[in-house]
This record gives structure tokens, C-alpha cells and sequence, in this order.
């Protein structure tokens, strides 16, 4: 789970948007975007929470299928979303102060990711 | 759960927008949309999940106090979200290779089901 | 948990956008927005089942390193999002008839809380 706040924040500002939009989408079926409070409680918390929710030791129907070992990770990313939508306002990504945008990668290898991010307003 | 994304690209295509965003919005409060890895696998996984947090057969005050059988179509909706907003790049819809749109119809007798697709861009 | 819908619906009017859509985006990160039919049942069943996947009184590493008591409110709201994404279509907000816009303030303390509502189209 990696914070991605500053760097769409210097997409918006490239932009030259003041007052719209910022859409943050994760390509892929294993991985996730949503804001949290980024620091290593609250993220512990996440992971934690997520291991419940989908377990990455259960048995699942898809590592069945496919011999992959995966199944929790499409369960996570289709549970979280993998894409989000947050306002611009004065030039700027408005979030709160301790509200920061993560990228959060459930598969069970490193992988390189992508982010599309677009940003829309006048 | 039905995988919606031919249709929503067939829709992307036709707006003749290159670069932007697609709004896919499911109308009612016992729906979801979301991405999965649409295969059999995967798919049973996620009705399993749901089945476990929000159980169909649970007690539910919505069921109580309306005489409904959905409080948990209501409970998966929300927890879900019913829309989600995704990228358009060189005037595709912008996903993974194995990340599909589904639409999740969690109520308790067959329906006709509404979804409102909005393309964004230049 | 607050039924927002008819105040968003008002910023659409207001607005005077006929087909777009319209962004709403809770500031911080112990909220959540989403939809559900709001009366009393669903709503309490949406209460419990959080209490379920993030317990008020369970051990947060959140917690524990800040001296804090809202880990389940900032767990909460990385689970459900802050922020969602509606169509306009006819000059009004696009829902169902049972669906309505809900800010769900998880924190352990009365808050004043701040929504930006973005819409966009023609």
C-alpha cells in the first residue's frame, strides 16, 4: 500500500484545472484505490481488516480453476474498487489534511502497476 | 453478476470521445457495480464473500420492518457501491486485460435492471 | 448516517446541467459515502454490519501508536470510499426511487463534516 497523494497532486497542477474533477483508476483485477490516513497504524488496520474479509490462505474457487494462488486479490480489488473520483478545487487536489490517496497492490508477486489519472474542469 | 463491459466500450466507442472518462451507474438500492477477473472462479468467490458479510438469510431490521426478503441485497449494495467511473484512452475504454465491468444484481427475485453509462472528454 | 440526496439534487438544479454527471466527495478520513434506501432498517442494518468488519472497541495499531480511539472510523471509510460518482440526466440527479445519497460520519466524536459536490455536462 503506497501513498500516491503528491503524485496525482502534480498531475492536477500540470493541468491548469481550478475548479473540477481528478479520477485515479488502477489498471488491473488485483489491486485497489481509496484514501485512508497514511500512516503505519491505519495501514496495518487496512491489512488486517482485508485478511478477514479475504483471507489469502482460503480456498478459493479461482486458484482452483487456474492454479493460481491469487484468488484473495481479485476478492480485495473487486470489494475495494480499483478507481476513484476526488474534487479539484482552487488548482488544487481537496482532500482532507490527513486523507491520502493509496495504491494498494493485493496480488502475491511485485508487480509494476499503472494509474491512469485524468483530471477534468475549467 | 453479468459481465457488462462489451457494452459499455460498444458505448465509449460510439461517443467518439479519445481521451476522458466513462460514468457506469447502476439505478437502485439493491444493485453493484464493480471489476472482477470475470471468470467462473472468481465470480463464485465474490458471491461467496458477500454471502459471509452480508448473509442472505441473516435477520435483518429492513426485512422486520417492511416484510422484505432483501435486507441483505440492500446491505451488498451499499457496502459495494452501485457506480464507478473508469478511464478512456485513444477512445477505448481504459482497463486490464482481465478486468471486467460487472453488473451485480443482489435482490431476491429476478429483475430488469437499469444502467446509466456517461462518456466524459475530447 | 444522513440522507444528503435532496441537497445534492439542489446543486444539479442549480446548476443547470441537463446530461452530465455529479461528483460527491466527503473531506477526510473517517466518512463514508455511498447509497442506500434510507429508512430506518436498512440504515441500522448497514450499522451493524459495519460494527461486524470494523468492531468500535477492537485493538487498532491506529490506536495504540497515536493515543487515538477512531481506527474502526478510518478503516471504515478506506473500506467504503469517500466519494461517488452520479449521472444527471433531464436536469435532475439520476437515482432510483428507493436510492438515496448517504454521509456516514464513523468518527467517535460529533463533527462538523464538509461535502464538495462537482457537477459536470451540458
Amino acid at each position: 500500500m503506497i501513498d500516491i497523494t503528491s503524485r496525482v497532486a502534480s498531475i492536477v497542477a500540470a493541468s491548469g484545472v481550478r475548479e473540477g474533477m481528478v479520477n485515479v483508476a488502477g489498471k488491473g483485477s488485483t489491486l485497489g484505490v481509496t484514501t485512508i490516513e497514511y500512516e503505519p497504524g491505519a495501514v496495518s488496520d487496512l491489512r488486517r481488516a482485508l485478511e478477514q474479509i479475504a483471507p489469502a490462505n482460503d480456498d478459493y474457487a479461482h486458484n482452483a480453476h487456474w492454479g493460481d494462488h491469487n484468488g484473495f486479490a481479485h476478492l480485495r480489488s473487486a470489494l475495494m474498487g480499483t478507481t476513484q473520483t476526488y474534487p479539484v478545487r482552487g488548482a488544487s487536489l481537496y482532500l482532507g489534511t490527513w486523507q491520502q490517496i493509496i495504491l494498494c497492490d493485493f496480488d502475491d508477486r511485485p508487480r509494476d502497476r499503472e494509474v491512469t489519472v485524468t483530471v477534468f474542469g475549467e
